[in-house]
């Protein structure tokens, strides 16, 4: 594999223009009306999959954003590795905090600027790019297939249906995944673990229609007041969700454990500092990366009502909305969860307004053992070219579909990312370092070659 | 003033008309893109103003929207009436909710709907067509003026400056006010007391950019849960506001003006079918009317923060924002309450966050003594009109310039509104009753007679 880094200097100008291509179309899966981008986005995709040496490569339907499909079969004997990313991006507002135009992709400062730098068109392109390179240099070792999904970003509601239907096509060995982070360009690290997600919308109603806030204030109840009640009800005083039952299938992690994880390198001082805050917050009696890694937690994405413009309305308004999320850990059922906090938060609204909740929605949580060959291939792959041994980590953030893989389609999936937590994702001034790119690409290869190692001699 | 009907009778068309002609224009004080339209509304109303009788008229520049200004004068030792009404309105979001135009007048069950039917287009029209009735016959009793301002649902900014510069032109016996309600139809009454009002815009910060939900959900504080708490701690489990201080100077009301208060008609059961509410909802240890005519209250009349868009974003947004109102009884000063609450909110704060209050605009409570010459004259010209005597109330609406015309000009103001409960003032489908609106005009020219006759003896 020592070419590989030859050839990614010669060819990198032509790598990342291929990869803003695809940044340039729009793909935000949570907004209808980019539903034509969805479908321009997916085929660019198959295009560059064909280039870059799959056999076959083809847009198909699902339910909703279609999948992007392409295999290469080199011996039917050989381990498969399924290489899974989403081509969907989030919406990009608040447009205003953003430097640079979200869909124009600018470098500066050694890194790429764009909605989807990172998440996931940068991370999964270096898929396509480590693949290309070991097929156009004769040094495949196994056979890949590549599935490319555009409603990641929103549930990956239609994939789950997909993998019932395509069972047997998806068939592989593994699930090779670039959507995570890694601690430090210095300091390599493999996702050893995703929380779950649930997502819900709530509505709250009070009067029937808008009222004077002067004429009806003070005697009508207003569902903004209530509904920020009812929310700051969700915690008690040590952070603690409130919810009767959130945390009875939560598991229990071993003092041991816990003194194992905290030995992954973390400076609160610079944590703090990169968020410009004064202090973190969270449940009592857990650190910081304890917080994220291995304890749920609920959050508001988002709130409205009432007048919310320019100038001072004085409004009593009809209805107060949010969109509220937990994350959850290991062994929590995402939908005993969501039906868990519907008929609680319905049943705690007060006579004077009507709570309304729609599960939006989720999925497990993920774990994945540091015994199995994928992981050790990934361990030694990174450590290959970074020089250090990575540190197995606990992201925050989820894959739902992950946990979907594993119970659809019985395949367990490695989380090899190559982003930082600098890097933006979800946010204005998305980035992704030039370093990290080229790195992730010239990473992938090594873990080809040693899982394929590793499985052939369990054979 | 018999033939005030028959005035009305053969002039109704025309009347609508030009009512009409104010209302299709959007008036809008608190968007910035209807600025021109506050010019074309008052170029408009001095047209209105001089053809209905107005010895001259004119469009006055203010630091903010201009005021209209129209006078008659028939004998400088005769007394003055100075009607007080204004030309700006509210604005019509959530537009989806209305069934007409809200800028395109429509008359359907003998009510007019339209933004501005009522307030205070449709009210300080009466006011001009039922001038124009007593100028017309000859019947005219005493001397006339009118002003009418473009900022007063924005707090009248730049009136008070306005009224401070022209004391001399403004000089008079009394203010006559329409933009008040009655009981009902068949239950006249008066406003014998308004509320003030504090508004103040809040604006809440954890990290300084948004964040993925996932990747830091638990351990950085989400402004928007953050907001949520400090809203909710506002109040207590009596619905008692907690800002220490704030109900120091709260007149306590006596149970003999209490007993008196409980006597004006109201019917729980119907208030709230009239809302679609199951439940009241406020301060404990008071009724309904009191909540609102004796009692401040605090209100939320906007939130926003985070994703308020389609689908689901998972996001920890990085700013939280409010508009939180108060509406105030005599005797409490909104200068005193707005940085009572100012230094209150600020220092509530946790560690974890910054919060940015902006106080916006106030304005004093008002209280009508029934014992001046301008609360008979309108009790009697009710009387005279409706067959019944009218009810003194206490309304738990603001208009908070009317308490600076007294501390600026020194005259005390006589709130006759016209309008309803149900009129959807500052809502959607806004409306006001044909009935209303001419009732209104037959009334006015007596309230004239009596109060030019209560004053001559006077003097």
């Amino acid at each position: 594999m020592k070419e590989v880094k030859q050839y990614i200097e010669s060819n990198k100008d032509r790598f990342l223009e291929e990869l803003f291509s695809l940044i340039r179309i729009p793909s935000i899966s949570a907004e209808t009306e980019h539903k034509d981008d969805m479908v321009r986005c997916a085929n660019r995709w198959r295009e560059l999959l064909l280039s870059a040496g799959c056999d076959k490569a083809e847009v198909m339907p699902t339910a909703g954003n279609p999948v992007v499909y392409g295999e290469k079969t080199i011996d039917p004997a050989k381990p498969t590795v399924l290489v899974y990313g989403h081509y969907d991006v989030m919406p990009v507002a608040p447009l205003e905090l953003w430097n640079t135009k979200p869909f124009e992709p600018v470098i500066k400062d050694d890194k790429i600027w764009a909605r989807g730098a990172d998440d996931d068109k940068g991370q999964s392109f270096m898929q396509a790019k480590a693949f290309e390179f070991m097929v156009q240099t004769g040094q495949l070792p196994c056979n890949v297939k590549f599935m490319l999904e555009g409603e990641e970003e929103i549930g990956s509601g239609s994939l789950y249906g997909f993998c019932e239907e395509h069972k047997e096509m998806l068939r592989a060995d593994v699930i090779l995944v670039s959507d995570t982070s890694m601690l430090a360009q210095d300091t390599p690290s493999i996702t050893s673990g995703l929380r779950g997600l649930c997502y819900w919308d709530v509505e709250v109603t009070g009067a029937d229609h808008d009222l004077h806030s002067g004429l009806y204030g003070g005697a009508v109840a207003n569902p903004i007041n209530i509904l920020c009640k009812m929310i700051a009800d969700l915690h008690d005083e040590n952070n603690h969700i409130t919810i009767p039952g959130f945390y009875d299938d939560v598991l229990v992690i071993s003092d041991e454990e816990r003194a194992l994880m905290a030995q992954a390198p973390f400076n609160l001082e610079n944590y703090k500092k990169s968020l410009s805050i004064k202090e973190v917050h969270g449940e009592k009696g857990f650190s910081t990366p304890e917080r994220t890694g291995i304890r749920p937690c609920l959050d508001i994405c988002g709130i409205w009502g009432g007048h919310t413009g320019e100038g001072s309305k004085t409004v009593l308004p009809s209805k107060a909305y949010a969109k509220i999320s937990t994350r959850l850990v290991a062994n929590q059922d995402f939908e005993k969860i969501s039906k868990l906090f519907k008929d609680y938060f319905e049943a705690a609204a007060p006579d004077c307004v009507t709570v309304k909740v729609t599960p939006s929605h989720g999925g497990a949580a993920y774990v994945s053992p540091l015994e199995m060959n994928a992981y050790k291939a990934a361990e030694k792959a990174l450590e290959t070219t970074f020089g250090k041994r990575p540190i197995p980590t606990r992201s925050g953030g989820s894959i739902p579909i992950v946990a979907g893989f594993e119970r659809i389609l019985g395949i367990k999936s490695i989380l090899m990312g190559f982003g930082l937590g600098s890097d933006a994702i979800h946010a204005p001034n998305e980035n992704y370092p030039l370093f990290n790119f080229f790195k992730g690409i010239e990473t992938i290869p090594y873990f080809y070659e040693y899982f394929t190692e590793l499985e052939t001699k369990k054979q």
